[in-house]
């Protein structure tokens, strides 16, 4: 079933015991949606709850694959749900994100040399053991979870016209995606030069495998775009109402030392991707006009030294 | 004129495009107050406006004597409001409050080898130029603008019990006392071993020069609790609403840890002090019963590498 204003609606309802309500801040005439402050320092235990509550999870427990803020999610989400988990991690994993999962007490297995072989290492697991799969994305309980940052935010902060997202598989977007489908509201989907899975499979018409490079990539690396926010994604942007930007890593580094800086808040390079989009993005004059503008920051899992 | 209920909500409005309305999460049951989010890291900025837009500053601008985070504020507001600033500094005011002070444009002078030192000479300097003084809590109009903190909290997470706040000088805590003197809520009155200076003048009867120690002394450390707001303080501390709690430095690291490692936000020691109180304080079983209790977050001028 696609993820709609309904599906979201309920997902808030069922994880609202769960995650944290992140709060809005009004900053140099934008509204910030703290994200970064959910559990976990990401908006990812969103999905992770919504999937394994939905879902549900056997004694077997659950299994996940990732480089970090998923795998920390699913870790922290088992945790508070009594269950085991499972989480497997390709080499490149940074140990910093290796201590966050096992620090939820989830067993860490390194699964491969790339993300691609530790979710095929995963997957043939969890044939074995019979535990749930949480995917990173591309999963319809993911999509509604992380939908309910826009149905939050929508609450919060009424009559945004524009909301900067960060995109790496498409899991967060395709939450907005499926939120704002009946709305007015515009989105601009945010890519790291390094990782532009999204605008590729714009470009093509359908999801294409993309290049994974660049300083965000341990949160929006994805080698291609979910299939199943695919579909929401090319609707909006063909009625003009979801604008792809990328941004080089020099504008998502001098983001998060603003960030730091103006605001005190420490980000990850994907966590500030996002507003490095402003001086990308380039909205008609009759556009900006009136335009009141969002930008979720949505992540907070680094070394704090790294945005002084 | 003592502040109160009504001079707080005149601060509110006239500084009320001049500050940050800042967030408040809810987290493990306790309501943040996120007040580390405020323009220039700490909450000072809004005493800092309100004095200056109430007594009125002319050609020659303002002035005050700091450490740090008081510099910074008045610094900030002076910017704000096109107006020269000079702030006095102690010799051990550390580099990056220093850097931070004259990043907003302010003229800094080291003005001796201590605060009181530095302030003496501030006030001879103001005697020649005509500068407006900025007390950093012992003024009317400061005390004001930092109750208005009081108010925004209440606004936003109404029917708290018990509110955790750090002490300094007490220019803070007197802008709580002032708000809630004719409310039921409890203020626990939080300082460091190393500088008791309020928990000294309630035992005394009378503010008296008390030491000066510890990692949060550039934040918390005066001599001697503020005149004006020791009879608030007094006046709710013998009626059972002011319990002044002392907390060790290490209650206060592990306070700034938890607060890095379960919630993504930096704290300098001063921002995180209340929140190590929550172990020291001991309440009766009865008032622990119902009890919702709020922390004041209340700064973040530290290097973000300090609370890993």
């Amino acid at each position: 079933m696609q993820p709609d204003r309904n599906s979201i609606r309920a997902a808030h309802a069922l994880i609202a015991g769960d995650v944290r309500r992140t709060p809005v801040l009004d900053w140099d005439g934008l509204s910030l949606k703290l994200e970064l402050l959910q559990l976990a320092g990401s908006f990812k235990p969103r999905g992770a709850f919504h999937r394994i509550r939905r879902a549900g999870a056997g004694a077997a427990g659950v299994i996940a694959a990732s480089g970090g803020n998923h795998g920390a999610a699913v870790a922290a989400a088992a945790a508070k749900l009594g269950l085991p988990a499972e989480i497997f991690v390709p080499e490149i994993a940074a140990p910093a994100k290796r201590a966050l999962i096992e620090g939820f007490g989830a067993r860490l297995v390194v699964g491969g040399a790339t993300y691609d072989e530790a979710r095929a290492a995963s997957e043939l697991r969890a044939a074995d053991t019979g535990a749930l799969i949480v995917h990173a994305y591309d999963q319809a309980e993911v999509l509604d979870g992380q939908g309910t940052v826009a149905l939050e935010w929508e609450e919060q902060a009424p009559g945004l016209t524009h909301l900067l997202i960060a995109v790496g598989g498409g899991g967060l977007i395709g939450g907005f995606c499926a939120w704002h489908l009946p709305a007015s509201v515009t989105l601009v989907a945010v890519e790291p030069e390094g990782c532009p899975c999204l605008s590729l499979a714009l470009q093509a018409g359908r999801p294409v495998p993309a290049p994974v490079g660049g300083i965000a990539a341990d949160s929006l690396g994805a080698r291609q775009a979910g299939a199943l926010m695919f579909p929401l994604a090319a609707r909006l942007h063909a009625a003009g109402r979801l604008v792809p930007v990328t941004v080089p890593d020099g504008a998502i580094r001098e983001a998060q030392r603003r960030l730091w800086r103006e605001a005190r808040l420490v980000t990850e390079p994907g966590g500030a991707a996002a507003l490095a989009a402003l001086s990308a993005w380039a909205p008609s004059p009759a556009e900006r006009m009136g335009a009141r503008v969002g930008v979720l920051i949505c992540g907070a899992n680094t070394d704090p030294a790294s945005v002084a």
